[in-house]
């Protein structure tokens, strides 16, 4: 019996023969392998959208190493890759992270999300890529007990007439102290560790053109403390200022993060999930795991390493979800059952 | 030391750092993953034209379990992997086997084809699909002593004033009838072992008519002797009838043979070899083998398993060429030595 972490139920538990946990391409062709098997799947991710890193990180870089696709953006390989697996229905729980896991007297496995969704599932595949992208926090300032209060990973709403602090400095800070202008603010800060903004030359003069007119203060410091209506702010020549302060926003961007997944009890390598390549197994029966997050003899952080081991991981959850069946393998260029799986009848349409 | 077959040195060796033996998708993407290694490679088919079963089984078939790729027929994937290798300038030796390897002195290999073309490589990836597509034979009466002289698998030109016996039931055999009307035959006459012939309506009508008229002869029956001038026919009657002719073509399609591989000296498996998935190394050092051909624990017969297994290969093949070298993993999407060597100047492009 495996437990970890609490979570509130919202509703009954869904029950599912397999539960994927992650979006990203691996996930996604797993979806399609296990429907061509005839298997159905819930599907959970921290991201608000499906595609994990390709979405997350480079949405609009060209992929030139996909099998058959001489180029292709990391949108465009998840749009066909949610096309791929259209046909199969699987329902995406966005936005939330599986929390904690119990396996139950009949094997089948309870799992939590921090949204308050529960699962009941014969089977669980983690493809949760580099881990789920959560937002960057300080490093050297521990703000939890603020959280939800004053601090925020995120824009908030009603600025006015709040005194607004923004860290960070990417595109994200930079944007969001530009789109704070249109409210009502009583003040707009953005603090940031060093004098230069890392973002393109366009964006930067109109920021700067914001502080010369003084419609947001930028100052350049670590903060060094908090309280609930004020910070203190060390500058690079040590001096400390004190900021007074209605809300937070620390927008660094997100850092992937294994999160609960490496609590479960299974067999890990430098955090990443030991898996048998015969069917990409876990050391614990019904959890098996697919694409960057696993690891083995050989194995190359690739999405084509993904989308193989989805394909036999797929086979793998198949021999529990029809226990003594012997799972044969056939062709979509022929099979008339896949044919009408996949929605097309006439394989010469 | 592996001595299979005996060869006609046709020209000099050919170096190559990688000889790639088969066109099908694997190989095809596995000169893909060897140019990002910057590994150039020979590759030797059977077939004609590159593709492999995909272009001689399923050229117009649709595909759907390509990752990405909702629909391709077989032609579409061959077309986008030959434009996505491109890149790596490989270079094509169709229409031939390799008949036979020998290691060298320095650990390299001597490879020569049917064709009496030579390689000396480093390393060899057997990429040989089902084997090598060959013509179909008689099963059950051994025609090589007139092969080439009398006996042939494809239609022979020149065919004025010759008698020609075709053998065959398909469309190969009886388009080739046909296409004989056009020239000043003595006869021309169809032999198969049933009577009924397995092609479509509007081709059976015009052989029919053909036949009708006078123009083609068909009849029913197995070959049972051959002599230079006369073959013997038992029809199911079991009467036997002599058939004069200079020419005899056996049209019965293509059936794939793995050949003289099978002679290497591989740890073989229910005629599959066997290979290591950490590199897909096969049990002699510097071979590999990757797609259909292979097997191991929990192994698919899929296009996509190929493609996976190409690129461990890859890898594997790398530390061969770059002995001590630490052979690092970059991504199409950041490196700037991946981008020039695929021709993208700009990854934004």
């Amino acid at each position: 019996m495996i437990r970890q972490g609490v979570g509130t139920l919202k509703t009954s538990p869904i029950e599912t023969d397999c539960l994927v946990i992650g979006a990203g391409p691996a996930a996604l062709f797993l979806i399609f392998e296990l429907g061509l098997l005839e298997i159905s799947c819930q599907v959970v991710d921290a991201l608000p959208y499906p595609g994990g890193q390709c979405v997350a990180l480079y949405a609009d870089k060209p992929i030139y190493d996909i099998p058959g696709s001489v180029r292709s953006t990391g949108r465009e390989l998840v749009d066909a890759l949610l096309a791929q697996a259209a046909p199969f229905k699987a329902q995406f729980h966005l936005g939330q992270q599986v929390t904690s896991i119990e396996q139950q007297a009949d094997a089948r496995w309870m799992a939590m999300t921090s949204a308050g969704q529960a699962f009941l599932c014969k089977t669980m595949v983690v493809a949760a890529g580099v881990g789920a992208f959560m937002p960057r926090k300080l490093a050297h300032l521990d703000l939890s007990p603020w959280e939800g209060k004053q601090v925020f990973y995120a824009p908030t709403e009603n600025l006015a007439p709040q005194h607004i602090v923004i860290y960070g400095g990417g595109e994200e800070a930079v944007q969001a102290a530009l789109a704070g202008l249109a409210q009502q603010t009583a003040s707009l800060t953005l603090v940031y560790r060093r004098d230069k903004l890392d973002v393109e030359a366009n964006l930067l003069a109109t920021f700067d053109q914001a502080v010369k007119e003084g419609q947001i203060q930028f100052k350049v410091g670590q903060i060094q403390s908090l309280s609930q209506s004020h910070l203190s702010l060390a500058s690079p020549d040590e001096h400390t200022e004190d900021i007074a302060y209605d809300k937070l926003w620390v927008l660094q961007g997100l850092s992937p993060q294994l999160g609960p997944v490496a609590d479960w009890g299974l067999d890990m390598q430098k955090k990443q999930i030991k898996v048998n390549t015969e069917n990409f197994a876990t050391s614990v029966t019904g959890i098996f795991a697919v694409g960057d997050v696993n690891t083995y003899p050989g194995k190359r952080k690739l999405i084509v390493s993904g989308f193989h081991e989805a394909t036999l991981a797929a086979y793998g959850v198949a021999e529990l979800v029809y226990p003594g069946q012997k799972i044969a393998l056939e062709y979509t260029t022929a099979s008339p059952r896949l044919h009408k799986l996949l929605g097309v009848a006439d394989p010469s349409a």
